[in-house]
């Protein structure tokens, strides 16, 4: 199986308002660098899994609403507690809904499964991988 | 499928007393910078896969007895090779011991899959992932 | 499952002639940064998954006809184009042969799965896994 | 000169309230993966420029009031702007009075230059670099 | 003293004709991640000692004309052999023609010394520093 | 002021005899990844500040006698406690010696400064920097 994988990056604020987080149930923040790994079984004439310079445009498309906000204050995260692993399904969610809709070009359909990882820090990260 | 992983290190001598280590039959030593990933299907209600607090914890105890230690010395290796492989599997039976103890709190049960990682320069590691 | 992973690099020039590929139609180049993956269920009498040093010089082998090389130059990618999936797996399909053919040692049929990633740079990698 | 350095990180919110910041002028965050660096003209009787322990402990220490907080609200930034240079330089002054203090041991007065590096992303990182 | 480092990257081909490059001396290529330092001794009213959104526009512009470039093309590359020590010597003083022409913002005659490193592989670096 | 810097690594076991190291007193190891950077004030009519085959050759030459040791048996560290900032400075005496001897090829002359970085595990470092 093949897979193409992309980076960018994040700058958030959050508080994760409940007790086993300790520290962490006040305001604060993370820069989360995130890699989207696209699986294929095959490549497709132009020896592409997918195209990367659309994965690079997705992933960009994806952390724009996120960039720069504090994630308590967004509709999308009412009720939920955004920790990275919720954070990586989010994600995980939003590129699948835009694969869905073919914005990965003509090799959208092929791309059979999805990782989304979100690096925390240089000793913490946290990953969401599915079937399409 | 989510996944936490946290990371750490231990220094540690040993000697690889075999002739396919060549000049790593003597005794020699390593930094390992030890990555364990922990595998889950769901995140409970506070969003959680595991208890990253938990997580790093249990990663320090089971490094504890091995910490700027000579494995040449240590009963517990008495009659093995501790090769990279060895101490990885060394660690994922450690760490699955402690999840079936309950240690990574009651999302313990949760864990389906771990995975060790062991980082012996910036050009080879090794790693051993099993169900749990 | 175990795995052990070692690191290589090579510097090539290409040209990726589609359309698909924008700037990158034109003559350029770039490091790979590769690491090979190999994986098994078991461990030899002597803690092995394989021989690392057996690994790290089969990879250099197999990266030795491409380095310092113009790509669109070579007989072997005659009619292909060079993205990084398709050189992912040229040097899957080339470790697999030296594989198949002892040159990781005795325990070259222990070798059951394979995984060539080609780091093209800080934001963007590919890879090729599959069994052997 | 010899150098000592040691890294750890803080996870911080805050908003940079002023016209050239564009996006971020609203409430976001950072993770800081923070370096300091204590430069020495010699080692001691023990081969030691500084204690990496100790090192640790007041990297730690200093991190400590600003990790997990939203630093908009916390007294010792009042009226400042909170930028990745700006921390440096208050990390560097605050690392200097534990020096001055005798923090770093018996060779604290052996440190003559001292560099304060933090990460912000994979693509930027600010320091602030002086003599003591 | 103060700095701000940037990252970006590059993909070029090239070839250098002289006997010392053994087999560098074909038609090759690389990866060059390339980091800009921009170095102040005070920092400005909003705690910058660049602003990083320009630093990082301004590094993207001066790598745009080499970037998935045949460097043996060019005409200002014309008569030199573009090792990573030249190309961080040209990329060097692109930067500080930028500067001087006041691209960096109001704060561009703050910026003392500049430093570019060219990261071509895992192995290998160079960089080029100097006072402006 | 330009820099060419090469990068290698060595896997020691060592002792730290000394009250202050703490568990490091006894038996343990390390794996140094040692990067070696060559200062220079020009270039030679090639392009090089030095030869990087050459920096790379010498680098592990100086490695060599000590990789896979247990340095507490090596008469050139009799007395000595070999701490990361000792080992930094021995392996900087060791390459200024070769650099002396012109092993750095006809431009051994031209370098004026040297650096040596041992990186210890993903959270320490040190290094020894002097003029030659």
């Amino acid at each position: 199986m093949f897979a193409v994988e992309v980076r960018d990056h994040m700058m958030i604020a959050h508080s994760l308002k409940r007790e086993v987080f300790g520290p962490a149930q006040g305001l604060h923040g993370a820069t989360f660098v995130v890699d989207a790994a696209f699986f294929t079984q095959d490549l497709d004439d132009d020896g592409l899994g997918i195209d990367i310079g659309l994965a690079t445009q997705v992933l960009g498309d994806v952390l724009k609403p996120l960039n720069y906000q504090n994630l308590d204050d967004l509709a999308m995260f009412a009720g939920k507690v955004t920790t990275t692993e919720v954070l990586a399904k989010h994600l995980f969610d939003a590129i699948a809904a835009k694969i869905a809709a073919g914005e990965l070009g003509p090799g959208s359909g092929r791309i059979e499964k999805l990782r989304i990882t979100l690096h925390e820090s240089h000793v913490a990260r946290a990953w969401y991988e599915g079937a399409l």
